[in-house]
């Protein structure tokens, strides 16, 4: 069993932490936020005066924090704390560059670094079924992965420092293009006449199929689990999908790469976080593209 | 066995009139162009010296043509001489107006009509395994049921009249902007250093997964018989793509429907068409996102 130090007891690190416990590791846990730290405690985690004090006797160091900023602040105070050899995953969504930079330092202080997002949520988090995209060296990956199988179900290493970011950022472009397109067409389909079921009957078994449709489809009815058939409560909130297709458009500036639809993917899930639906399942983009229902 | 006109012999309706002809059906066919016509009189249909008099002892009329004005053209001069109560089929993807002004005017002329583009390109039409997407009475698509069933292998009914030109739109819509996305997120983890490969092994089973991704996949390698492993040969050519989202366009401002990814999408395939890449397969508009290779 680890010693292992977990900075960021948010929605997604607090349950996270808790697992790791439930698992017979050794946790010392650290948050900016007194409620986030009182909650971690009775899941077992011990609470660390400091960031500094959490990580002092870790094997391992997880962080799990809103941004690069936070990750490259976090990091620049505990790296001097952590022994040599130890390892840090950064559990964090977060820019690419931040993520590479997070690397380096990690390097230069003779520690081994993984970034390892996450999808599956605060179900997924709660769950231990979360999905972690790694970046990192073959060593690196080989000593986060069975900690990560405490958390988890699907693990994997998506190739060197910063890979696992570009995964998921990369996935979740294409997710967020693609269900807008599946919003249009049920729209579309509703003012040509044409059914929702009938629409899906069609596509769900030729070339218009997508997670998106078959999965989480966005009008009630054809998949009974969508958050469609709950009135749009998340599920992967609209806010969060902003988050991520704005990291895929800084990192696609940074490398000077195209991305049309990623670009009018992010500007329409900005107009719908703006008018206010940023809690709403991002499927609920849907009643965006409907309109406003007319006045009788 | 029914007595078949076919009106319209190129590149998919001669291999569906002939495979009407296997199935043991008289099929008596008309096309403007005179090789079409030595074709599909090689192949055991009977070329009639009009499209008149092809349709005069029918009981069941089948059109494939381009585009809308020709199908209402076609209809208007044919009409008059087929027999009150013969079922016409058109098979053509026309936009959703012209389509439903064709059923309009078989009514009023006492015929039966169905709507019934199909997917699954030259190929499907040679094969026999088209899917139709039909719309219109139940009494037209059961009488039309068993004579596409010798053209195709999924034959659904999507609603009335137009039903299911509306039907393929969208799924083309769909599919038009979620392969654009696709190749934008492989051209982006190129240039993040994230392999194609580790991208498909993510996405694939996650909630970037799509048709165009494990199917149709526009990289070479993951999926072995997509067209990028054949440098882009069709496959589905991107100008029929481009007539597909033009279509669902015109579809989407005749009933004030809010499509920005579906029209986003029809432009960048109208710039790529417009490089001379309409013959190409559509999924090599990730070349174009990539952008002209540097000079060494």
């Amino acid at each position: 069993m680890s010693k292992i130090a977990f900075i960021g007891l948010g929605n997604m690190g607090a349950p996270m932490a808790a697992n790791l416990v439930k698992a017979g590791h050794s946790v010392a846990g650290f948050d900016l936020v007194d409620a986030a730290k009182t909650a971690a405690a009775a899941s077992g985690v011990a609470i660390a005066a400091s960031a500094r004090e959490a990580v002092a006797s870790a094997d391992t160091v997880v962080t799990m924090l809103p941004a690069g900023r936070h990750v490259l602040t976090a990091h620049a105070e505990l790296l001097s704390a952590t022994a040599k050899g130890a390892l840090v995953i950064d559990c964090s969504t977060i820019d690419v560059d931040s993520a590479r930079k997070a690397h380096e330092a990690g390097g230069a202080a003779g520690v081994l670094t993984l970034d390892a997002p996450v999808s599956g949520g605060v179900g997924g988090a709660s769950g231990g079924t979360l999905t972690f995209m790694c970046g990192g060296s073959d060593e690196a990956f080989a000593r986060a992965k069975p900690i990560l199988e405490n958390m988890g179900k699907r693990i994997v290493h998506c190739g060197g420092a910063g890979a696992g970011q570009a995964a998921k950022i990369c996935n979740n472009m294409i997710l967020g293009a693609t269900m807008i397109v599946t919003c249009e067409a049920f729209a579309l389909a509703e003012k040509l006449g044409l059914s929702a079921q009938a629409l899906f009957d069609v596509s769900s078994t030729a070339s218009g199929q997508s997670w998106s449709l078959t999965t989480y489809c966005p009008v009630p009815g054809p998949v009974p689990a969508s958050p469609a058939n709950r009135d749009y409560k998340p599920g992967f909130a609209a806010a969060l999908m902003l988050k991520d297709l704005r990291l895929a458009q800084e990192a696609a500036s940074s490398v000077g790469a195209l991305t049309p639809l990623g670009a009018e993917a992010a500007q329409l899930y900005a107009l719908y976080v703006a008018a206010d639906h940023g809690g709403d399942d991002f499927s609920g983009i849907i009643n965006f593209l409907r309109g406003a229902p007319k006045e009788p």
